[in-house]
């Protein structure tokens, strides 16, 4: 029997340079031999892609925070089943842009919706799967957010209040004292340099 | 204060002439000086109806069963935090296209989701709402997808084979067994004039 590959995930905040690091991440893993797939959520397939768009969409309407949540968790159902699953059992690797101590962060902090709720739900749709390592970027939230904000259009998460961004990042604190062990956070408000200085010793410490 | 409204629902599986039955019992209950809300699910918000359109869509990804749950129960939450739930408040009553007796029926029984997971997300997403009165509009599972399928184009679920549909009529009466109070059983079998005169009676006892 071939042996299950690691599952890799990135958190972090709007403007933490998640799409870089990601990049860095992946040559480091394939230099290294591992066959890995890259993938995102809200997303990572046509249909959670579908998903993800009605969740980033500006409308007039407001979005029920307890839907939020669970067309959060339709996607990832859907993800998982479809892409992650699969791919850890052929012996891949998986690293993912954004996984639960998102869903964690932005709609159980942010949002305010009952931690309950997010465990019921995590236990339905994962059935135990959890990451084997996850890289938090964390940056200063006003930083963060001039920078995302200089990419141009803004969606539905981007246009929150900094009150909102300042509840996530606590958010994902929060899910760093809960399992310390699985994260490796990196202090993204660094030069460019020094960030990637750090994210490599990290991916070497997972390899080793 | 202003006393609540009722909420009712209409059921069944394709082809039962839920639209032109729903036409009748609005018009008698506004004919009773009723405010109404006719509405639907999955549905009734433009959001929800969004979700609506990707649950109906036809397309080559395979869509996970329980991604599929969580979809309808996003809708949902929508639909009764939006519209239901303010209209009942208002002392309006509320004619819904479906509800969760359809979840039990198609998700439960037609896809084979254990019951728990549903049970878990109507008591999550209802916090104990539920209809004061259900339409079921019972036919042969054969005669309904015909008369079904000869309104054109199919949609993912009227695609499914009748066994599936089988399935799904025994999880309407499941569902009769376990509440038939709450339950008025029309056969949708007979002529037009008789399905109308046995629902027309249902609404007067409804009233009464």
């Amino acid at each position: 029997m071939i042996s299950t590959g690691k599952f890799i995930t990135v958190e972090g905040t709007e403007g933490v340079g998640k799409s870089t690091n990601i990049e860095l991440i992946k040559t480091l893993l394939q230099q290294a031999g591992i066959e890995l797939v890259v993938t995102r959520e809200p997303g990572g397939t046509p249909l959670a892609e579908e998903l993800r768009n009605v969740l980033l969409a500006n409308r007039d309407e407001n979005f029920d925070p307890l839907a939020e949540l669970l067309v959060v968790f339709a996607a990832r159902a859907q993800h998982i089943n479809q892409v992650i699953k699969p791919a850890l059992a052929a012996g891949k690797w998986v690293l993912s842009d954004r996984f639960t101590d998102a869903t964690f962060a932005y709609q159980g902090k942010g949002r305010g919706l009952p931690i309950q709720a997010i465990l019921q739900l995590e236990q339905m749709v994962q059935q135990g799967l959890q990451p084997d390592a996850t890289f938090l970027l964390d940056i200063d939230v006003q930083v963060g957010l001039e920078r995302a904000r200089e990419r141009g259009e803004l969606d539905r998460f981007e246009n929150e209040h900094i009150t909102f961004f300042e509840k996530v990042r606590a958010g994902y604190h929060e899910r760093v004292a809960a399992t310390p062990e699985r994260f490796m956070v990196i202090n993204a408000g660094q030069s460019l340099e020094a960030v990637q200085q750090d994210v490599t010793l990290a991916v070497e410490k997972l390899l080793a």
